[in-house]
């Protein structure tokens, strides 16, 4: 198998965990595997680097924050390739430059657009471990270009995608993607797998496993990516892959909530074309994302718009929708912080009709009351006061007996 | 101008420093300069890595502790090319590998065998203040190397000789080159000018100002370096590059002496042909470097040897002398360390005979005894007991009215 491993900032943080990593990855080796190993930064490397920065300029350039920034990453290969070296097994290091990872020139936030894998697969024809730089790679400019938040995972996604490895194996501070927050429900399950459509979804509430970006990288590819806990080998983690048939009988895989959130009222809103999109072009123009959005039905010519948005940017919006209430015509409006989202997800709810409406029983047994809903292929969310969100997991979650699988 | 400035770790230990040698960049620049600046890493920072790899490993692999070392002067570039930057002028920072500095493929010491100008070329024409990282350069087979001891003085000069440059300033602990050591002759004058040739003898005698190995190079380009003090900009320092007529005024432009000395005499040694090689050849194979050998006039079919090498390898040289004794047949060995060497150097006195006539008389003046003498083109040293070292430096200063020089 070819087998490409990510370890982050906190599983090569000292000398000690450095040695672990090393001991982990000779063990692939030495079962036979080719591997590649991509790499985070020291642990508080990064911040140090920043640190250091602002000491010297309150205006970086870009460019140059690339070029100091890639040092943290530079410093974690040699190492590593230093410690698999002691254990008896070829290795050698290669910056993002030279495994071929060939990014746009968008300094900080550069997206990879090819990887030339020659060099990678020279290496590991002669038998190499390859220990690749993570969150980096090089401009059409010969520039070196970091690429920004979530990076590392997806330098490993797209490098096991360039080689079209048999596995991606995300190494981080969790043990796998549950059924839900085990903080919140104690008895939630560690799923086995998850499709890359659900992950995005847990992604998307709050769930922070694996960055979106490396995850969507992954559904393009269709490349399998094994979370697994850099504190416990042992563990099994959780796989994210297109669902097989037999993974399809898991109806809903968990249940997420999103505590950040606001839900904002438009009333008495002219029933005319170009409303709805003056007030979302009003708000993305100051840069808000718009969640949930739930028109009423028409009474009148007028009908009610209600949505949702981050609740750190309620007095952003506040004042944006202030602004045009003039413009589209609006009677009054209104707004709710005190609520949150409660989210099933599960790719096998598409062709089980009546998911939703277990979960809408769920809450109603428990007498939450809804105020929003909103349904995917794949999710159906709906807005409650932000008191019952816990209770409103726990009832969901145990309705759909999420606790006994395994 | 084009102007080849080089600034070394302590020059850029903090982030202040880092300032105020963006600083004195920049004011370069606004003369009117084209500026190409390499610089060194941090302060400590290379011992830190140095630190954490031992942590790391007892055995480290050559080729990565390059890809680890060659960091610290990244982090370098990055942030001086932020501060020149902030100083509102155009910027760029190059690693080794970025402004074209090809090397073997030795790691750990390369030799620099080519440098690619075009980027430097291309990034001065548009008007760029030019940071460049010292000590590393990149191999034909796309790795990174570093060119181990005086490995920045040496980028420097290369990068001057590769770019034609007017002028390459060396920014250093000390603020020029001096007769004598301030430290043992207070009224020592520092020089305006040297030739390469005396700069290399200075070296040789452990004034560190420059690593030879940078001074050879830029004798073969014909390179001037000022050599100037990175505390005080203000200061003249002073300029090594072939000697004109007017200074060859100055026949002896120094006196510097060495501690290190041992003395090892062979007694009765037969006066056949390959004696010596057999006495020599035995010592370079254990890696001692013997300086001065002295062979006096035949008696009876044996002479007496004599040889200084460093103090340090004194025990190493006294096995090889007793192991090899009855192979060469002589009588017996004696040792001394409690010598020094005092030497004069200048590129003048190849024209001035009774220069070292001048030397041996300041010495008998002080009733200090002369153990062996050398001589070559531009230096004459005698061996002389340690305790009178400093006496014999100060004498022969004096003699030659070093402190009276401008």
């Amino acid at each position: 198998m070819l087998i490409v491993q990510k370890y982050g900032g906190s599983s090569v943080a000292t000398p000690e965990r450095i040695k672990r990593v090393a001991k982990r990855v000779v063990d692939g080796y030495k079962a036979g595997n080719k591997m590649v190993v991509v790499v985070s930064a020291m642990g508080d490397t990064t911040d140090e680097l920043i640190d250091l920065m602002k000491k010297v300029t309150s205006k970086p350039v870009e460019r140059e924050v690339d070029m100091l920034l890639s040092t943290g990453e530079q410093i974690s290969i040699a190492l590593l390739s230093m410690a698999i070296n002691d254990l008896g097994c070829k290795v050698i290091s290669l910056t993002g430059a030279q495994a071929g990872v060939k990014t746009n020139n968008v300094h900080n936030k550069a997206k990879i657009i090819d990887i030339n894998v020659q060099r990678l697969q020279s290496e590991l024809n002669k038998g190499n471990i390859v220990v690749v730089a993570g969150f980096q790679g090089v401009s059409e400019k010969n520039e070196i270009t970091t690429l920004g938040r979530g990076g590392s995972d997806t330098s490993a996604v797209a490098l096991a995608a360039a080689l079209k490895a048999d596995l991606c194996e995300i190494y981080t501070d969790v043990d796998g993607v549950y059924t839900a927050d085990p903080r919140v429900v104690p008895d939630a399950s560690k799923l086995k797998y998850v499709s890359h459509d659900e992950m995005l979804e847990f992604a998307s509430l709050g769930a922070q496993v694996l960055h979106p970006r490396s995850v969507e990288l992954a559904k393009l590819y269709n490349m399998p990516i094994a979370v697994r806990s850099s504190f416990d080998f042992n563990t099994d983690g959780t796989i994210v892959q297109e669902v097989s048939n037999m993974e399809k009988e898991l109806v809903v895989s968990g249940v997420a909530y999103d505590d950040n959130v606001a839900r904002i009222g438009l009333y008495d809103v002219p029933d005319k074309p170009g409303i709805a999109s003056k007030i979302f072009r009003a708000l993305a123009n100051k840069n808000i994302d718009v969640d949930m959005i739930i028109q009423s039905a028409v009474r009148n010519n007028v009908n009610d718009i209600s949505f949702t948005i981050a609740r750190d940017d309620l007095q952003k919006a506040l004042s944006v929708v202030e602004e045009i209430q003039d413009k589209v015509g609006f009677s009054r409006y209104a707004h709710d912080e005190d609520v949150s989202k409660v989210s099933i997800i599960g790719s096998g709810m598409v062709s089980n009709p009546g998911v939703a409406a277990t979960m809408f029983e769920a809450l109603a047994d428990e007498g939450i009351n809804i105020e929003m809903i909103t349904t995917s292929e794949i999710k159906v969310s709906c807005v409650v006061k932000s008191r019952h969100a816990v209770q409103a997991v726990r009832a969901i979650h145990k309705k759909f007996e999420l606790d006994a699988i395994s």
